[in-house]
């Protein structure tokens, strides 16, 4: 039989879907699974999106231009000027997914054995494409004490080797919602320019922002226009990760031709997703204010509820729809899992993400979990109860 | 300002869209262009597939399964029975297009300086899939005389070495339009056997055989189950290119549970898409009866007039809707140029691709062309008509 590859052997398994079994059996079993595990927000697709689709009056679905429908990237660019960012359709590519865009982006600036810089906790698939890229993720780690605040610059310069060809961020984060400031980004920039780094913005979670706290966008670094990448998806925003469309954006030229490349050769992004994605350009207001409504109470139901338990703390992030949560808890892995298969509280668990797959630090985020806070309040509540009941009775319960 | 990778310059940029400004311009100044380039059909989508698109009626557009959705899978799986080939739900994964599902093969497979066979001319993508990955293509010539029938086994065997872990063929071919034979495929089994290599199939066009010709897969090729990947798409099939759905099979569950973490990294695959090509699964058989009395038209209509061309020569293939042909010229990239930039006949010229760019070997393929045979037959009768002249004028001409 012949081998498999050792990059193969090499990608990460997904850190949540180990679980999923668990979880399949305790239903099963008759018990309700709370999922807090996922980014798979329960909110409504906007109705303009999804009557698009139901519109669609052709008879030959095509290939698209390989950088996406040029009909979408002006919209798309009309959409970032009314966020203060000011592109042309020609500094953008549309991908299948934020996913492929990041991909894309790491494949057009790093080699294999490059190393770029990424404060941990971590989207854990950043690693998958890391690995696939054959380059090295060097963590730097931000603290649960600071709420998850960019770690000081000297961390980044200790770590700056010569391979290191960028720094990525996620803003507002995955995991952990914290919200980076224009100074912490201007912090950034300075390291970009005086070691000539590539600086990636992951900024899938713009609008959910939260205590009228603004975003700020990394495209708007001044002097810092041929190092910036920004990474953006409709996913999040429109609720539609199905639909697969994202984006790589960036007024460096030579970046933008060369990320091209990667994109002719896969030939094109889906058609279907471009078309709804190009009419939830023109969702109302309303949609985000009430959605944002929404998730700013879900927001406080889970902060406040764990908080209020014993040896429990979670920092109150002003972005994203997740929260990190430190447990009074020996193995965050152990603990997710045991609530699936061994506890139930009136037969409901919860399902929850381990922190130590958002840490390339071994033996990081043992005692800490991801919250997704992407169901309704009362669900929450109850998720929150049961989680409060099992870490009375968790045998590995430390302190 | 920082650099871009190594691996993007290397990255081959499409050999076919470098003409499309020189067509543009064409265009611009009254010229019709008839577009036998690429491989985009102008056949109609299903309706049934289209209506499940117009159909939709959920609030929320999910993300699928990572290996697509089980019930898209399952139909598949029946799909394939009714084509004698025998799979389960489990050795499919669905990925955003064949480009997609051959990209998480081949890194599955192989790692960086790893060598993949394949017999050339081959669709040019391969390359950028490889280089992609970080591996070498070893290319086996197959001549324009024999009709791009396989290479001797001996062929092959020159070309192994230790790093030599797969070999790939597109069966019909893209682009000679070659179907391989039973026994053809029985030497590539046992060449895997003898070697241990992957034996890789791109059978999209699997639908597209003439002259009572029957498609033989690689997937009952008995003995190889462990050595087999099957890619597909329905992009040819249904002519759907743009919904960007194709799948990876294989029964080697360990190169299945690998290629599962690639799929998982990136999420899923288009769920719209994945909607089309479920209810595509019922297009009736009068469907593909239809289409292939039309493409074996156009076939008949090309090959008869390259064939009567002074000095050109063409093989009459049975698959696929390509034909490589050999035309009287000193470089094909100069002469497809010039028929878009100096050439017309009453205001009308051709668009081909170069066969060079479906070369890996440099210097060959300078006195060939792929033409697609994608447009009706009239409007093929008319890009042959300009063809034949062309010939007759072009300064580079030769014999």
């Amino acid at each position: 039989m012949p081998n498999i590859s050792t990059k193969g052997k090499m990608m990460p398994a997904s850190p949540i879907r180990k679980l999923v079994p668990y979880a399949e059996a305790a239903k099963k079993r008759g018990i309700r699974v709370y999922h807090l595990n996922i980014g798979q927000p329960d909110i409504k697709t906007p109705e303009i999106a999804l009557e698009a689709i139901r519109n669609f009056d052709g008879s030959l679905v095509e290939y698209s231009h390989s950088a996406g429908n040029a009909s979408y990237r002006e919209k798309l660019a009309d959409y970032y000027k009314k966020h203060n960012i000011h592109i042309t359709a020609e500094e953008i590519i549309v991908g299948a997914g934020a996913s492929e865009a990041l991909l894309f982006t790491m494949q057009s600036i790093m080699d294999p054995g490059d190393e770029i810089i990424i404060p941990e906790p971590f989207y854990a698939n950043y690693n998958g494409f890391a690995t696939n890229a054959g380059i090295n993720v060097v963590p730097i780690n931000s603290s649960i004490e600071s709420g998850f605040a960019l770690p000081p610059i000297e961390e980044f310069e200790k770590s700056i080797t010569g391979k290191t060809k960028a720094i990525l961020v996620c803003n507002p984060n995955n995991p952990t919602g914290y919200l980076y400031s224009r100074e912490e980004l201007e912090v950034l920039k300075n390291l970009a320019l005086k070691y000539d780094l590539f600086l990636i913005a992951d900024e899938v979670y713009r609008e959910f922002c939260y205590d009228g706290k603004k975003h700020y966008s990394v495209m708007n670094l001044e002097g810092l226009e041929q190092h910036v990448v920004l990474i953006d998806s409709v996913s999040k925003r429109y609720s539609m990760c199905g639909v697969r469309i994202g984006v790589m954006i960036s007024k460096n030229k030579e970046l933008m031709d060369t990320a091209m490349k990667f994109a002719q050769a896969r030939l094109s992004p889906p058609s279907f997703g471009q078309i709804a994605a190009e009419a939830a350009i023109n969702t109302p207001d309303s949609y985000f204010d009430e959605v944002l409504d929404e998730y700013l109470k879900r927001r406080d139901t889970v902060v406040e509820a764990i908080n209020r338990m014993e040896g429990a703390f979670c920092p109150n992030p002003s972005g994203a729809f997740y929260v990190v949560a430190k447990l009074p808890i020996d193995d965050s892995d152990k603990f997710c899992q045991w609530l699936l298969e061994d506890f139930n509280y009136n037969n409901e668990t919860v399902m929850l993400a381990p922190a130590t797959g958002f840490y390339s630090t071994k033996g990081r985020g043992m005692d800490e979990v991801r919250i997704s806070y992407v169901l309704n309040v009362d669900d929450l509540k109850h998720a929150m109860k049961a989680l409060e009941e099992a870490l009375k009775v968790y045998p590995g319960r430390k302190g």
